[in-house]
């Protein structure tokens, strides 16, 4: 093992994905897991991943120069998950804390830095530094997986805010008393436009026989259909998935819409699962955007595209803050 | 005449105030026009407040360092406002060039600074330069008139975006399908908590026979009631008033919570005309945010103050943006 080499994991609301990454960020392994709802389960979930994710890559847990972890919530500048709606049994969570704890315990060196953040920030700052954004003065970064997370890039440089819980852009009301939220409020971006989102459309397009092919790749099950079952579809060219992309592209739109007001960016960068339907979401949100934006005809209008590193994005940005080869 | 002094003109969907300062940003004159609906007519009455605010402050228009100008929507930095949904009649108007024109026939000095910015972003300057965000990292400046503007200050700078059009917050899409909005959309913040959103629910309770305080002082007619008069009638401590601010501090928080989500701002400071309205506006925007933000009990909460210029904070922060005092 030449160089150095650091996991990194993004645990969503629905799974956990860990990679471990040299330090031009190339792949070495690749894990993916069911995210544990508990906290102790979900601290030895992250960190079971670690030495897996070495023996994939034919190498030890001693050879690890840096663990990075992105959660879906509020962390604050100690680690700790404040809240996080997609994971509602997890408050006040001491992540770095207790993953320094497991991971020592596995062998890993004392000069390893272990680091958490915001999942989306993880993501924003791979995008940021190898990624898409790459070079882009104003940019965010958004992941779209059980819920919507986002990153702020804002004069080149990543927003954080007065407590680091800048870009929890999922939570932004779209439609005063609307859908309930495991928040607590209605109408959130997310339940619009998220992975769980997708789901629900595609059960009520199955119940209603508008989507056969998508039934049948969750067992024939209506219950049983989930977001991932709509992108794995979409990505194969499956038009049932198509049209159901259409219709979310529809809500997706209005909270890109809302963020270009505040904040004008250039670009805005997909990552999260449903990236994984590659153009089949790009193209109609693209579409949807322009016809939202405040005063399109007056400006320029930005660009949405995918994650340079897909799906992957907040793994491998993880893993980039820990070998501080990326900053957050 | 000693020290520099400046003209900083706020231009509203609805009144131009214009103020003369000196280079502490203290007011020597003030002074409020209608706001003309067409492009030329608006460029000569901005242009004519110099004159008349160097009268009253017993100078002359040579003695002038500096003209700057807030008008409500996106301008570009050549000083050209290319859009602006509550000036309708008013595109692609080329201000800083038209002022520059007229200024020099009234005898302005060839090297005093004329400068244009959008509304908000004067007004932030002015706050966290002088003001109640001095010394914030992490701030939102708000105007509520007309319409809703906002200038964002993150990590102690203002951001401006790719195409200094940041901070136009008041076309958040808030309700899906709702409320038509002059900018084209349906359902933005601004039809529910700006000063046009206050004058209709005034309408609206004064048809029901709940105000009639607020119908008398606009002369008995329903249809002749406007946010100003609620906001007089708050500040003068009329209760029928207050109801109303109660009313519209529940949407007015729908969108602090939605951009508190996005920025985590420490601090909310809220300006433009309706913030003369004081506690009847500022106590139930803190209690209705309070209910609204996103994990509100595992984070600090910002605060929602008002603005230390209060409603002339972006016509001094224009002033003081053409002095070089500021800097947007």
């Amino acid at each position: 093992m030449s160089g150095r080499v650091a996991a990194g994991i993004d645990v969503g609301g629905t799974k956990a994905l860990g990679v471990l990454v040299d330090e031009q960020s190339s792949s070495l392994a690749t894990l993916e897991v069911p995210t544990p709802l508990e906290g102790e389960p979900l601290l030895d979930a992250i960190a079971d991943l670690v030495p897996e994710l070495v023996r994939l890559a034919g190498c030890g847990v001693a050879d690890v120069s840096g663990v990075g972890t992105g959660v879906p919530g509020l962390v604050d500048p100690d680690g700790v998950l404040r809240f996080a709606p997609n994971l509602p049994a997890v408050v006040g969570l001491g992540v770095a804390a207790g993953l320094r704890h497991r991971l020592a315990a596995f062998g890993l060196p004392q000069s390893a830095q272990v680091v958490v953040d915001n999942d989306a920030n993880c993501a924003g700052a791979a995008e940021l530094a190898f990624g898409a954004a790459r070079g882009v003065s104003d940019a965010v970064i958004i992941t779209l997986g059980t819920g919507i997370g986002g990153a702020i890039v804002a004069g080149g440089t990543l927003v954080f805010g007065a407590n680091h819980f800048a870009g929890e852009i999922g939570h932004m009301i779209i439609d005063i008393g609307g859908e309930p939220c495991a928040c607590g409020k209605r109408g959130c971006w997310e339940r619009y436009a998220s992975g769980s989102a997708l789901g629900r459309m595609a059960r009520v397009a199955a119940a209603e026989g508008r989507a056969p092919r998508i039934l049948a790749a969750a067992g024939g099950v209506v219950d049983s259909i989930r977001g991932e079952h709509v992108t794995d579809e979409a990505a194969a060219g499956n038009p049932e998935a198509g049209e159901l992309f259409g219709e979310l592209a529809f809500y997706l739109a209005q909270g890109l819409a809302n963020i270009a007001g505040v904040l004008d960016p250039e670009l805005f960068v997909l990552g999260g699962g449903m990236i994984r339907a590659g153009e089949a979401l790009l193209a109609p949100a693209n579409r949807c955007f322009a016809d939202l934006l405040e005063g399109a005809e007056y400006r320029p209008v930005p660009l949405i595209v995918g994650a340079h590193f897909g799906f992957q994005a907040g793994a491998i940005g993880a893993a980039a803050l820990a070998l501080g080869a990326a900053r957050a």
